[in-house]
């Protein structure tokens, strides 16, 4: 599809279709190895940096609405989505950058657009291997791409707050062992572990400290040790227990 | 104000003023020596029980909107409001029981009134010492009591749903010391947090284990004996640890 089929297919969307006021947004933090990282898309020809978000139909469940917004502007799929907050600040209601957005998409802005009113955000985060999953931008987007949280460019709106308090909510979570069940394989070192929770949390870890307390949260059971060829030095597995 | 003036006030609401299909309910917890009750109002002439709620204004901040309503709907002020989740399933479009609230109390309920369509709900919860409160039921209410969360009357829409997971989220906080602070005095016995937290979780919690986890909490401090006449019996008074 190229530019003009593109510009036109965004120009057609029925607004009409969708609630007032509503956009949902979504914080999809990506690790691998160390690293942690958000999806953020970059809007065409107006160098805005936006989380991918969107908008639910007037016949449509909200969490239903974020699993779709998330497909469409990204291509992910089966990724579970926690609802973290919503976001009602009057900061996040100015126009400009939707302006922006539609002036260089569409050449023109109507006064009373859509996606120039005042929304409230339900906001999402969810929590992958950045490494299993290819992100694809959708028309509006000149990309969709993974950035390290530490190395972020600026975002729209109140998009970086999004990002703090989702990140504040994930490392709330740490301890809920579902956060790791999807980024590890079924048995893992205690290294390994550590490492997911240093990643997330942004610190390290005592060594004993951390293990003293993951054996005390009965989420794990200890397995037989790993096969290096080594036995004696090495490391036990470990899987996390069933509910 | 007598019924007539009370029914005349309500129609004069300027739905205008709102942002549509946003609405905000509040699940107020109330604690008092061994019970936990919320707060519900029931409608005029309608048999129907709601939690407190209410809508946003246009050029109101989410949180701000959140007080006012409580206000507005129950007479309270000065609370700490936590907004725990947004509420969007379809089953909560019915338009049926709002159409009845309507009817009841203006003869009328036009296709396409402001109070038919769909709303999601951003939804807050509090928790107070209802000794300390008198809620004040507002034009639209014959009432607005604390009920026992235990006999609670039939509530109408997703009403059950919005406060069983209130509840889920103020026992999954109660470690947070916040949720004590109000409750207590500023000095208080074991016994007297342990009686808290066991109202709240609405289970019996073995006494040498309650206060074990509470000291390694490290959120209180241990002060002298509460004075009772009886020094070898008297308890140790707790103090919470400031931030």
């Amino acid at each position: 599809m190229n530019y003009k089929e593109s510009e036109a297919q965004t120009a057609q969307v029925n607004w009409h279709e969708f609630m007032p006021g509503i956009a949902i947004d979504c914080v999809i933090f990506g690790y691998h190895d160390k690293e942690l990282k958000i999806l953020i898309l970059e809007y065409k020809k107006t160098g805005l940096f936006a989380l991918p978000g969107g908008f639910v139909k007037k016949d449509e469940e909200l969490n239903a609405a974020a699993k779709r917004v998330l497909k469409e502007r990204t291509g992910l799929t089966d990724i579970y989505l926690n609802q973290f907050h919503t976001f009602g600040s009057l900061e996040r209601a100015d126009p400009k950058p939707m302006r922006k957005i539609l002036e260089k998409n569409q050449g023109v802005a109507k006064q009373g657009h859509f996606l120039l009113q005042r929304f409230i955000s339900v906001s999402y985060f969810a929590l992958v291997d950045f490494k299993q999953v290819e992100p694809v931008p959708d028309l509006l987007s000149d990309s969709c791409l993974w950035y390290d949280i530490n190395d972020l460019p600026p975002l729209m709106l109140d998009h970086e707050h999004i990002f703090k308090t989702a990140l504040y909510h994930l490392r709330e979570n740490i301890n809920s062992h579902v956060v790791g069940q999807n980024l590890l394989d079924d048995t893992f070192t205690m290294g390994e572990l550590q490492k997911l929770h240093e990643t997330i949390l942004g610190e390290k870890l005592h060594r004993t400290g951390f293990h003293r307390k993951m054996m005390l949260s009965g989420q794990l059971k200890r397995l037989g040790k790993k096969k290096t060829g080594k036995a004696h030095r090495a490391p036990f597995l470990y899987k996390f227990v069933k509910d």
